[in-house]
């Protein structure tokens, strides 16, 4: 079994190394690359049976399910598919995957990175020295043992995050839908979400985003963080309320760190940026040779078991 | 008991917080500082019978033990006491004690911070997303995971690094004087030095100075490193032929990062800062508040003890 026609949208040619492109080719008849602004889009998918889309640059809505009378099979390009309309493209029979874990420790590992370039002031270190200035006059730092570390979300990254946090020695607290009794035995104590926001020095953000998750740092949750607290985004910048963010930014008694693709309005952005105290990275946190590899690996193996019709990874 | 004059050698006011002054006020009858380079210091030390000094400023070597008859206590301000003459300070019949243990997590963590920084291209990140550029586009990164994380030195703080790069996921292999079997337990393996040098992708010095470990990275060893090993040393420049390391870092095939106090000479540290893959920074690795107020803390116990006739901490 082969597609007849792939399209692919938001996925550039290096986003793939050579072998993989040539392991999709082989998949399929045809296949053709769309640019997400192209007006063609709509009349483009009346032939096409494979999708494989970047979904943080385009959203598979309705309108595009509907375009495309012969879509089997959607490959998301991402672990988060909030983008697509899965349920719609479920009622069509369309099934959609995903890339679960791919980003795991890459992601995990960065939350680690950020929090201690921070706490250990580098780039202050790195350029003084870099002036041949050696002095360690005026440094500052926090350790991370000892610390109460709250996770949100005790998914796959929040739980190699509460993992990692524990070998740092800290005293680690998460809160999730679902009790994680393989995590407690290992020390990573439940705590009621509230109290958990209240407590800790350090809190990693790791919720999907979702119906539930969406504006879940509300007003009164961000108002209730600790003094001092140093707050990590990996995760979606739809869990939190910018505005009450930016209120309590401005009382520079929290740090708020992120890694930033696409999902904030340029507004915010500028609204948030002029803080010391928000501290913004491009979106590199996913980024990883290891990730890259194990990204594309799985995409491929997504759409060859569909095709064998023993699907994988499917979310609808 | 209480002492009859303590000087104070390369210690500032403010390398204590008052409240610790306050309490080696409580032990003596007089206290004055020194400048190092004082022309004074062998006519002032007459009288002394307790001497307080940082060891990176100043070395108690014989001449100033002679000159101090009255001398019973040497207090060392830091973990390190290769700078003092400690060997004839105990044929005077003078105690000398260190603090040991006080920036261990403090170090151990910031190995991490300055490996990740480097990993995930932090600083180049900062800086191009605060100008408004928000692309992942040229960045690249390795993940801790599973990479062979090589510790030399299995003491206090190499032993702390290693439980840390265990909740990474690294395979952490050890070289150390003597086998250290409660790590091993842990999954932290024992291998043969050179072995572990050729096969590290990081590799973490943490020997304390000895005549042991002076240039323990020779040129032999240093022509070892894999390609592409990131080497973090948090520990004294003397374990490493530092010309070898010239040699090695023009290759641009390894990178080497280290937090620098005073020990290389100008013409060293002009040497290696040429080199792009010489990464450095000031002297921070022990700065920490935890690490600031254990180190005041036991530096006093150290002395209250020794006059109670229950000395703590002694090293000769």
């Amino acid at each position: 079994m082969r597609f007849k026609k792939i399209f692919t949208i938001g996925i550039s040619e290096s986003s793939f190394d050579v072998e993989y492109w040539k392991k999709i080719d082989a998949l399929t008849e045809k296949r053709a690359f769309l640019q997400k602004d192209s007006s063609e889009i709509i009349t483009s998918l009346n032939d096409v049976d494979c999708l494989l889309v970047n979904p943080f640059v385009f959203k598979v809505e309705k309108e595009y399910i509907d375009a495309a009378p012969k879509l089997k099979y959607i490959g998301v390009l991402a672990t988060a598919y909030a983008k697509v309309d899965c349920a719609y493209a479920a009622s069509k029979g369309i099934a959609v995957t995903n890339i679960p874990g791919y980003s795991t420790e890459a992601v995990a590992e960065f939350v680690f990175a950020i929090l201690l370039e921070h706490l250990r002031e580098l780039e202050k270190g790195k350029i003084q020295a870099r002036k041949g200035n050696y002095s360690e006059a005026g440094f500052s730092a926090t350790e991370i043992k000892n610390k109460k570390f709250g996770i949100l979300g005790l998914g796959r990254i929040g739980g190699r995050v509460a993992e990692i946090a524990l070998g740092f020695g800290a005293d680690v607290r998460y809160w999730s839908r679902n009790r994680k009794k393989e995590f407690e035995v290992k020390g990573i104590k439940y705590e009621d979400v509230d109290r958990l926001i209240a407590n800790s020095d350090f809190l990693s953000l790791h919720f999907a985003q979702t119906k539930e998750t969406e504006l879940f740092l509300n007003e009164k949750r961000i108002q209730r963080l600790k003094k001092g607290a140093i707050v990590i985004n990996t995760a979606p910048m739809e869990l939190i309320d910018i505005s009450a963010l930016e209120k309590r930014l401005s009382k520079e008694d929290i740090t708020f760190i992120l890694d930033h693709s696409d999902e904030m309005s340029e507004e915010n952005l500028k609204k948030l940026s002029k803080y010391k105290n928000f501290i913004i990275y491009p979106p590199i946190a996913y980024v990883t040779k290891e990730a890259r590899i194990a990204k594309q690996k799985i995409f491929v193996e997504n759409i060859e078991n569909f095709l064998k019709g023993t699907p994988i990874n499917k979310v609808n």
